[in-house]
């Protein structure tokens, strides 16, 4: 590696470059962005070896020991690139992050994939990947490999990122949709819709008297504190694409149960709420990025959303609703005014590009 | 998963149907997608569970138990997607399981991350999905998690395909370019440039008396026996962007050393050779995806020779060359001819979107 470094005499422009076609074929040009801009950047034992693999030890830690490994991965595609609260680089850690944790696991390994569109700014380049390393390094996690492609121009759209995450599970613990029982509460972690609304404030130009910001952040701490103290939780999801209504559809059909939400104890903060009648959306369904859905037996409930308000990631939890029998798997909503209405699963398009 | 099958009754259009914004909208569409096109053709017990996150346990087998797994990423942008010999889906498996096997692991998972463009015809993407299920099976690889999503007409350019791998390393086995020495020997698994010059060929529309074919393929048989037969082996690489220049650059640069090839032992195919002259290629830059360069001990490389000889895998396999002390780390080519000439890095774009 050393060795290698002194032929890059040539300094990558991190200000006025741009990605060229070069950058994404295999040769010295890519080499050049690989250890000017990513390995230092992402800095780490397994990354800097600079092999086409990463050599992974897996800790031996008492209770960690258990052979389980958990793997996730997602394909970054947000649009804009930038946002309140956020950036792709640090969403597409979060979002991989969150989805190894959701299964309990301490999430411990990242791989990331590039791909890139000729002529993007490497300025904005360098921007997204020392946000990824921040990201990376707030949630305890190594981006340990990497990939990078390039393609024409008209034939991307400036940055596209996949994250592919390595976790691994404490012994004993198997969270699964198949252990949700009729009379579980459903609990969130905290106010839902912010993530699909700053996006979408943004792309439609809208202003409020408060920026509404993405809530784009890994949950691996609070996870971590929940596992440890309440390991009879049932699973945990992440609502993100489809919101709300799309995970708990996806529980209520893979737990063969139904559920029953209060429209009043979901917490959706008052300018999110504004900007959803605005824009006609329903913060149901709205993208979360840093907010997880947790099933828990009834009588675990308020131990659960104590402990949960105990932690900064999760001071706005609250119980949202309660799991019924149901063959139909139905997830409804009691409304504030004493009604009903189902939640189905949004049936289309919605809001593209929000993650 | 039984019970949330019976929710998409209507069936997913694999003839006529096209890839729709809402097929990456994390709602019924995309469910329906992961459903009746993914799972079916990637079917295996991990996957099927459909959560955000595979559990993965580690083989006990002895041998396997070192607790060093190995994770490589690949994302893949080919173009054409379609050519002789393979495809993008095949290809995404090939490359990242010959990624994680030039460690000498066994590769064992993969991830999939689907990057789709509006208006894509299903019926492409499921040939696609057809072939990377095909080559994950003949390759021992299970596809234990994925991601889709969808960007809109003209921000994409058909599908990009990201796949990750796992793989776990037999105990005591560490290849490495730190352990190349001064006279070693270089040998190559078999002809260079057939993938390079397949697309190209394609690409620019030519005609030969033969169609070359792309030498896409998974190496796990090959070095699976060449790691049991010979574990003294130093490191080994595949060829892939760049070509040979590229990757005995990369090696010669991260071992302090340099390498000498003689030309005359290089296996190039005749009508690869014909082609490469035609479209004014070096078939040493030329992308492989199905050959892998190995260097070992002197003593040991008649024997290693003997062995690849004997897999398909390896039939063509040859020694090219021997490692030099050097401390410009240059790669140097013994013409036919009696001359010497470098084999620099290339130094810019050569082939674009050849994986």
């Amino acid at each position: 590696m050393s060795a290698n470094k002194r032929k890059y005499t040539q300094s990558l422009d991190l200000v006025q470059g741009k990605v060229e076609m070069a950058h994404g074929a295999g040769g010295k040009a890519m080499a050049q962005l690989i250890e000017q801009l990513f390995i230092r950047a992402f800095d780490n034992p397994a990354l800097n070896v600079q092999s086409d693999q990463a050599m992974l030890a897996l800790p031996d830690t008492a209770g960690l020991a258990s052979g389980k490994i958990v793997m996730a991965t997602d394909s970054h595609v947000i649009s804009p690139l930038f946002f309140p609260g956020g950036d792709i680089g640090s969403l597409s850690v979060h979002g991989t992050v969150n989805d190894v944790v959701m299964s309990g696991a301490k999430a411990l390994y990242l791989s990331v994939g590039f791909i890139l569109e000729e002529g993007f700014p490497l300025a904005d380049l360098k921007r997204i990947v020392d946000s990824m390393a921040f990201a990376a390094r707030e949630a305890g996690v190594a981006i340990v490999t990497g990939d990078t492609k390039v393609v024409e121009k008209g034939n991307g759209d400036g940055v596209f990122i996949n994250t592919t995450g390595i976790g691994v599970l404490p012994e004993g613990l198997e969270l699964s949709t198949d252990q949700v029982r009729v009379g579980d509460k459903v609990l969130v972690s905290g106010s839902l819709g912010d993530h699909g609304v700053a996006i979408m404030s943004l792309r439609e130009n809208l202003t409020f008297e408060t920026t509404i910001e993405s809530d784009s952040q890994s949950l691996d701490q609070l996870v971590a504190r929940m596992i440890d103290r309440i390991p009879d939780i049932r699973c945990m999801r992440d609502p993100t694409r489809g919101g709300l209504a799309a995970t708990l559809n996806e529980i209520a059909g893979q737990a063969d149960v139904g559920i029953q939400l209060q429209e009043e104890a979901i917490p959706v903060k008052p300018q999110v709420r504004a900007a959803c009648e605005f824009l006609g959306l329903d913060p149901l369904y709205v993208a979360n990025e840093g907010k997880l859905i947790v099933i828990c037996p009834k009588q675990r409930a308020d131990e659960l959303l104590a402990l949960m308000h105990d932690h900064p990631q999760g001071a706005d939890a609250a119980i949202i609703g309660e799991v019924f029998e149901d063959p139909n798997h139905f997830v409804q909503l009691k409304t504030s005014f004493g009604g009903m209405r189902m939640v189905d699963w949004i049936s289309g398009e919605q809001l593209p590009r929000i993650c």
